[in-house]
This record gives C-alpha cells, sequence and structure tokens, in this order.
C-alpha cells in the first residue's frame, strides 16, 4: 500500500474494538518518531507508552472521556522538553561525535552558537519550539501507524497539566504535548468510519510561485 | 521499501546537485501534507511550491544562503495561519458538511464549542497552535518524499517575517514556519552523507507504563 493509500484509508476512529495492536507493529510506530528530523538533532521529546489498563482508567477523565483512551491497546503520549539547557545539549552533540567516531569538539563553533540562541530564549518559547519538534515525530507515528493499517486517533483534547501531574512528567523536565491511542475500529460503533475524508481543494492549499 | 527503510535512507541533504525531481512525486508529496490530520480538521496551513529560480535566488539570503535552496528543484513552504476567524471555521465545516450530504447545521454544537474555545484565545496562542498543525503536515510530508526516495531538507533556519514579507503572506493572514526544499543529494559536495544517522537510545526516548 501507499503512503497515500494508507493516509486515505487513515481516519481518527471514534471507537475501537479493544482488540490489541501487534507489539511488532507498535515498536515500528515508536521507531518511526525516533527516526523523525528535528531542529539540529536535539530530539527534544520522549514517547510515554501507556498499556497499563489502571492508568488508562485514570487518565480517560482527563481527557473528556474519550473511549479510545481505554480501547486502545496502547495510548502513546508525546511529551516536550519544558526548556533547553546547557547540558542537554552537551549530551547531544557528545553522542552524536561519539558515535561517528569524531572528536567531542568537532562541533563546538555550531554548538556555540546554537546554544547562544536557545539558551537566550525564554523557557516558553524554548517549549513551543521543542513542542513542535514532537509534532514532527507526532505526523510521522501517524504516517507509520497507518502504512500498517494500525488505527490510531491523533488527539489535543486532553488536561496537559493535570496529565502532566499525574505522571510526574514534569520533575522529568517534559510537559504532555499529544495523544495517539493506536488500536481497531469498531465499524459498527464508529459514526465517522463510513463519513467521507474531506480536505481543503488542492488549489485553495497550495500556492504556487512559477 | 518500507516506511523504516526509507526514514533510515533520508538524512538532511546539506549539498543537492540542481536535478529536478518529477513533478509526480512533488504532487505526492503535497497531497500527503493535504491528507494531514489536523485539530478539527481545520488545516490552518498552506503549503508553497517555489519554482521560480529567481525567487529563490531572492529567499536564499533570507535563510542564511543554504545552497538547498538554490539547487532543490522545489522549495516548499509551509506557512500557518496567524489566527483563527469565525468566518475560516464556517468555511470548514460548511464543506465538510456539503461533502458528507449532511445538513449545514450538523455540526452546530460542536462548532459553537470550538469558536468559543478558539475565538477567545490570543492571536499568539492560536498561531501557535496552528503552526503545530503545520509541523504535522511537514512531518508527514517529510516522510512521503523520503518512501518516494526524494531528497528533502527540513528547515527552521530562516527569517521568518523577511520572507513573509517578500511573499506578501501577511496579506494572506499567513505566516512561514518550515522550509522543505525538495532535489537530489550531491553525494560528493555533501559533508553530512556518509556520517552515521544518531539518535537517542530507544531505552531513553520511550518511558513505558505496563
Amino acid at each position: 500500500m501507499s503512503l497515500i493509500d494508507a493516509l486515505n484509508w487513515r481516519y481518527a476512529v471514534k471507537k475501537m474494538n479493544g482488540q490489541p495492536v501487534e507489539q511488532e507493529k507498535v515498536d515500528q510506530i515508536i521507531q518511526a518518531a525516533l527516526l523523525a528530523p528535528t531542529s539540529s538533532g536535539l530530539q527534544p521529546f520522549k514517547v510515554i507508552v501507556v498499556t497499563n489498563q489502571e492508568l488508562k482508567e485514570k487518565i480517560a477523565p482527563i481527557a473528556f472521556n474519550q473511549s479510545q483512551i481505554i480501547d486502545s491497546s496502547h495510548l502513546l503520549i508525546f511529551a516536550a522538553q519544558e526548556n533547553y539547557t546547557d547540558a542537554g545539549i552537551d549530551a547531544v552533540f557528545n553522542r552524536m561525535n561519539a558515535e561517528r567516531g569524531l572528536p567531542l569538539e568537532a562541533s563546538d563553533a555550531y554548538k556555540a552558537q546554537l546554544k547562544g540562541m536557545l539558551l537566550s530564549r525564554s523557557a516558553e518559547e524554548n517549549f513551543h519550539h521543542a513542542a513542535k519538534q514532537a509534532y514532527i515525530g507526532f505526523g510521522i507515528a501517524i504516517a507509520q501507524a497507518a502504512s500498517l493499517k494500525v488505527d490510531a486517533t491523533p488527539m489535543e483534547g486532553f488536561n496537559g497539566p493535570a496529565l502532566d501531574e499525574l505522571l510526574g512528567l514534569n520533575e522529568k523536565g517534559l510537559k504532555s504535548v499529544t495523544l495517539l491511542p493506536l488500536g481497531n475500529r469498531d465499524e459498527s460503533g464508529d459514526w465517522l468510519v463510513n463519513l467521507k475524508k474531506v480536505r481543503t481543494p488542492l488549489n485553495e492549499f497550495v500556492i504556487e510561485y512559477k
């Protein structure tokens, strides 16, 4: 199946049937998010994988009791860094240079410039920046799920601070930004499954300079 | 090629060779961005496609003279809405209901709730929200390019306000958020092509609740 066919097949599943997604497919979806490009390779986000049913039941009321939280087999939570830190940036470049067999100081000039930019910005600005990197991974994870015919429901509708408190994310320097429950559509119980996918007409979506 | 293989194949190409990407492949990359899911289906972003070489030459100095701007065949610019508007939200739901053969008022309750939320927020907050939706499309476009073996360089390093002014984006209610030049890698001139792709170890990227 081409990726375009996969993207046409997928939709924001409203009702899942509780059947589990194979772990091997979940692993590929997480791997796709891991491989997503990010600004300067900083990867300022994590993916939290919840399979514990009791924890999903605690998360459901924080997310407007959307049934997919409970009926998914794997609830992915994308959480972005609250801010960038000097030590965190060092760790990224140290690992990169070590794995590439380069001297640790190989990217010192670039790193100094990057730190000058990021560490002078407000935490809020950096959080928005980190969240956007998480959204690249989120998009690529959605594409990977679709290409494996795994159903998924991208969700922003939840109380972020309450979820962060439940999971202790602030202590990890993280804030939740999106949810992606993975499961299998319940065709008989989903009001959206047979409705046409609607998008902006191509000629309104694209602006060309030829 | 699996999407994982494609994501391993891709990298942020630093030098392109000027050879053009087939229009059919560019069309599929744009189609993937069009099919990307967005919050409430609002699709608050556009894709600007620049093939005009003179315009690319004007854009290059706005983007630190990164050579891929000039040497790509198609420069994609993702631009997000500056804000949400009452009329814009109406237009989305009117089209959705019309194409689904539903009464125009079918989603009035949902739409009223959505407007209550979005139109009470600051323009800045809504722009961040719209930009994040653009990043989902950006991520999916990157995945689609890789799966077609089209080289691409995700870029945030450019002067957004200067680009917006050059293209008159503010008059369209848009602000540029990312660039994605599409082209073909110049293997002999690219310092990054043979360096190992480095990512956070999986056990640091994932937090599991079993």
